[in-house]
């Protein structure tokens, strides 16, 4: 029989990647916890037209799609944002607000597969409904980058800008198709720009974009304009978090309003962008009221790639005990102390291949056993059985009936 | 615009339902961890052939599947052991044995949806490969109650059997077409099955699913081909497990070869098998080495749906703080008493909507806070907050210095 593999550019997972991965998921769903964000979760399928909608026509060809047995074209979610907003006109618009919303699941984009880039991958997100005020766009910044801090990662750069100031400026430089403009900004490619502006206009839009402080960017687009991008970085210092204004963040995409942020881990090179995020209009096109919303999605297998590069050594520490019987007439007895064991919660590995104690020994070392309790016959007699610490070798006989405390 | 649905027998789940579901997958990951279980992933989509070499084409008509744009024949996962053991193959054969194994994760059926049955829905279960000693299968059996129990579920009926003495009873009335037999049976379809016997098959077929206890079954296939059955029982109480012997098992597909079991809530009526599982033969038609498995998969929604029935409220409790500033001077103070007790690791919800004090007590009542703390002016001078308990309404003045241990 010939092998069958998974499907080009998917991945399997392991025990120990799996544990490393919920620690780190753990970690980060704490932290939208603490901040008040409540789960929720949607299909991974999802008609085509909801994607388009947002996006145009082009993401089909980067999509998973098809259509069903009964003609449905259905898509594989390329993305997370568009079916919450879904969900939100469907079922959610009459909730208190704000609403604070956050998820976790699988994505998937068909392209060419390469390092850190898959057809199946993880997204985290958030999304905040029915609010506008500064103080609530800055603690969904702040949420954003205390996730990517709890999931261990400290060399992390905030950046945060104003796409209003950007359609401003092109507003009054007489640039059209802004859209395009911002999606070659995006791509920083400058030379689709120079074809695409006069001269000046040029200059003006490469001056605007390398700003890096509030007084430059107050000097091209006046005073008055960089109000609430004053207020966002003053609200970011009350949450604590550092921050570098960047003008040149244009996301690429139409829906971005306002306030826009990013998030780079720099070890990770040119796919150094682990989260991005902002205010962004997408209700109204799905047929809800309309309604203030903001929010960002971090690129869960990136974090976890940029961890590795950090050399963070995240896997959960293991504490497992291995019940091992010395002979067949003891396997029950040995049973029964592992039942024992897992009812009072302890990680509980019996030995179910009838292994000799020595193949046993070896087999929970392999398995990265801290204790094993070897059942015996003659301790057995007397109640009780021996435990082997691992680590130091040492045994000990224990009394089975003060078991789990004394293990 | 109109309004894009999502798509037909799929769900969306609310945080409220998120937290429901997350407790109860927290409390049967439990048990697998305890019982040195290891979690794994695998893709959603896979190649169609997959599942077809493990179910015949017939499994094609009732799985999501589609051509991707490179003409590969994938699908969406209709179930998980096939995949789980494709992964063996590729990559875990040389992983000491015994290899235990969980996975827990959407799947996809395209059939008609009723109620408790969904296009996309959750599986959860075990695969134990390397080992088939009788304490082996019955602590997965266990495993398998155990983690039913810990959802929540105390109606419950665990039913075992053991297929290869159906087939030695098949063989020896010589029956044709045993596995078309075992679907027939599988269904209940009696008239099916006396159209494919005569009436001695018939008769004798009957009297052995009627069997409920070994001396039963012995006397129809003999005392000696019964032995399995009778170490399984003996070790099934050596883990305290209740069963009941059941003959009927068939499970339906070609592939279980030895001991099969089911878990049914009884509250759940027609639909009420909520686990099923046994010894199967899988990696060997996947190209692997021989090698003992067996596995279960639990039925996650059914599950959910059964605690509903049990009128078992498991919301996880919630204890979520309130932070509200008594006029926009303290808004700045409020946002750094949020962010205190968020680093002490509370929830905490912070007014992001510039709300009166009233409203923000309705909002923090309907969000379910126990605790609101007030941030005012006068106190704010001292170094202090109010913080008012929702339940008695009381309020007491707090130094902000003594914050996360005084609440």
């Amino acid at each position: 029989m010939a092998e069958i593999g998974k499907p080009r550019g998917t991945r399997d997972f392991t025990p120990a990647e799996m544990r490393q991965r919920r620690t780190v998921e753990a970690a980060m769903r704490g932290v939208f916890k603490r901040y008040g964000y409540g789960e929720i979760a949607t299909p991974a399928i999802e008609h085509m037209e909801l994607f388009t909608m947002k996006s145009g026509e082009a993401v089909i060809e980067e999509t998973y799609e098809f259509h069903d047995k009964s003609g449905r074209h259905l898509a594989l979610r390329p993305e997370l944002t568009a079916p919450a907003m879904r969900f939100y006109v469907e079922q959610l618009q009459m909730e208190p607000k704000p609403l604070k919303l956050y998820y976790y699941g699988p994505c998937y984009r068909y392209d060419r597969p390469q390092a850190g880039r898959y057809r199946e991958f993880w997204q985290m997100g958030c999304e905040l409904i029915g609010t506008d005020t500064p103080e609530g766009i800055a603690e969904l910044v702040s949420l954003a980058y205390q996730a990517v801090r709890a999931a261990g990662l400290r060399d992390v750069e905030l950046r945060l800008g104003d796409l209003s100031l950007l359609g401003f400026l092109l507003d009054d430089l007489g640039v059209q198709q802004q859209s395009q403009v911002m999606r070659l900004i995006d791509k920083r490619d400058d030379e689709g720009l120079e074809a695409m502006l006069d001269q000046q206009q040029s200059d003006t839009l490469r001056s605007f974009l390398a700003c890096r402080d509030l007084a430059d960017v107050a000097s091209m687009v006046g005073e008055e304009q960089t109000g609430r991008l004053r207020e966002m970085l003053d609200w970011l210092d009350v949450f604590d978090v550092p921050v570098t204004l960047d003008t040149s963040i244009a996301r690429g995409l139409d829906y971005y309003t306002g306030i826009v942020f990013e998030i780079d881990a720099p070890a990770l090179g040119a796919e150094k962008q682990i989260c991005g995020g902002g205010e962004y209009r997408l209700v109204p096109l799905l047929g809800g009221q309309p309604v203030a919303t903001a929010g960002f999605a971090l690129g869960f297998d990136r974090i976890l790639l940029a961890l590795e590069e950090a050399g963070k050594d995240i896997e959960a520490e293991r504490c497992m005990i291995y019940v091992a019987p010395v002979s067949d007439a003891m396997r029950r007895p040995a049973a029964r102390v592992a039942t024992q064991l897992r009812n009072d919660g302890r990680q509980v590995e019996l030995d179910l291949k009838r292994r000799s104690m020595g193949k046993s020994l070896q087999h929970a070392d392999r398995r990265g056993a801290t204790r094993v309790v070897i059942v015996g016959d003659d301790e057995w007699e007397r109640g009780a059985v021996m435990v082997k610490d691992m680590e130091s070798g040492e045994q000990r006989e224990v009394a089975v009936d003060k078991l789990p405390g004394a293990i």
